[in-house]
């Protein structure tokens, strides 16, 4: 099979298109013959060294999400027939024509989503229902600020808090992705160029500030997060773009009484990856279905354009999900 | 009724004793007759001006315990007879001879504990229980830190660990309060005279690391306490003896996938009191009685030496609780 990997460390340039055997298939396993894999930031930092992947993980093949068909089945593997199209999250080798998972660690696709757009779910939509619903417990009618809201992961949040019913506030630091996030069901934009959107989200909500945050920046962002936060909030953080160290206000934390909840889906135990699994399956497959929520894909790269994908997402010029072409 | 007023905002000696009229009952609440009332650290802050009551709370007479009898009923109030030896928290008044308390907010006193070892229980054991069990979700077999175990909450804590079967890891700065801890069910004592002791709970744990820490520090012990915690551990920050900055590693906090919980019991509304007065009533309530946990009492002080009592909590020597006796 084909394969993006990383020849070094280093930027968009390492990557490679190579070849390497097909993964082993083993008992309850299934041969996935992937059609597009989703390109996420850890992938950027992955190739630059600065993420390595999980024990036991192929080293050198990004990729934390697929879609595609069934090759093969494995001794045991009984839920799925060859053909049978499928998708869900990896700890790394999606970037490859085959890849091999647990029968239970993957969800079918829903007839209603064609395999470019089922690439750009699980990731975005997996991260954003676990922090907000399961981690941040997040109910109907309650008041959601989704920080980066053009992204991948921002756009599935925002999607995800207006199916719930409820009030959407949305960062960016630009104003066209937020002027795009409207069409998503974000109720009240709120431009964060300069770093500072507290007091604007606590206008926002009538000065009730917001009961879920989905932090997505971290550093400098947690602080007005806490600001904006309403009592007994939770503020979940999935990302640290804007940085990992952050100089907290623990008075306001305690008189608020607030949740400051860390989070990451790679290296997570089978169990709990298949519990990730039975979410995209159970939860957000009937939304997918309806329509009720949809991936939004900015743009496609082929297998031998990997660098160019990557290059496209540090640029932090896309609105949604980037995804790259592995089969015809 | 007499009381322990502060007469104005500063040092031990503004507290004084002075007549006051009855509190008024209303309907579904019941006059006590406190013998005993808890002092806590959060009095000492409302004396010097720096924590004032909550709102529709008598601004002046610190207490937030109380152990009692009830001395009449109001209209409606009909779950205790005048008599009946009740406890409680309230948001403010207690160091007087008299209080007015919804008659859900209070709890009856188990019959194996006396009214000034009843004193004793209310902060130290809700806040404890609530921190721990509530927010913290700990569970039997879990691996606990309790920091200032010497401290009421801190007696508390490690005997509720105990009690759940946990493995009970305590800190303390001085060596004799770790060495009378023991004798509460503690695993193992970490002197943290420097303020550091991550390394030393992880060795005590293993190298496992904790899964549920009751931080009644913050400041500085609260990157410690990161570092002492285990994968998808809770923090539960309840008390800021050692300063509200704090400067955080998020990228531990998202990998360990750890949740920094705040909280705090005063200033709640009526329907979460009532809540707390159930946890001491169901959840206590049979523990006390069996004598599984028990509340520590350091020293008691007359009413006309509530100066002398907050000096001596001031002075950071005691061991458990220090109660004001009011009654006779």
């Amino acid at each position: 099979m084909r394969a993006v990997v990383i020849r070094e460390p280093g930027g968009p340039e390492v990557l490679t298109v190579a070849e390497r055997p097909s993964p082993e298939l083993f008992p309850g396993a299934i041969r996935v013959a992937v059609r597009y894999a989703g390109v996420n930031r850890a992938d950027l930092l992955q190739r630059a060294g600065l993420y390595p992947a999980p024990e036991g993980v192929v080293p050198d093949i990004p990729g934390l999400e697929y879609a595609g068909a069934v090759a093969a089945c494995g001794p045991g593997a009984t839920r799925f027939a060859v053909g049978d199209r499928v998708y869900g999250i990896v700890a790394g080798g999606a970037y490859a024509e085959e890849i091999v998972v647990h029968e239970r660690e993957a969800a079918p696709i829903p007839r209603s989503l064609g395999d470019l757009d089922a690439a750009a779910v699980p990731e975005a939509f997996v991260t954003a229902y676990d922090a907000l619903v399961v981690r941040g417990r997040l109910a109907p009618g309650e008041k959601l600020l989704v920080h980066a809201v053009g992204s991948g992961v921002g756009t599935a949040a925002a999607q995800i808090g207006r199916a719930l019913g409820c009030f959407v506030v949305g960062t960016s630091r630009t104003a066209d992705k937020l002027e795009r996030a409207r069409t998503l069901g974000l109720d009240a934009p709120v431009l964060a160029e300069d770093g500072h959107f507290a007091e604007r989200v606590r206008a926002a909500t009538g000065g009730a500030g917001v009961d879920v945050v989905l932090e997505l920046v971290g550093g400098s962002y947690l602080a007005e997060s806490v600001a904006a936060a309403a009592s007994r909030a939770r503020i979940v953080v999935v990302g640290l773009t804007g940085g990992a160290r952050s100089d907290l206000d623990l008075r306001t934390v305690l008189q608020k009484r607030l949740e400051i909840i860390g989070t990451v889906l790679r290296g997570r135990p089978i169990e709990e990856k298949i519990e990730l699994a039975r979410l995209l399956w159970r939860n957000l497959g009937p939304w997918l279905e309806r329509g009720t929520v949809r991936p939004v894909v900015d743009r496609v790269f082929g297998l031998a354009e990997a660098a160019a994908a990557h290059a496209f997402v540090a640029a932090n010029e896309s609105f949604g999900k980037v995804v790259l072409r592995l089969g015809d």
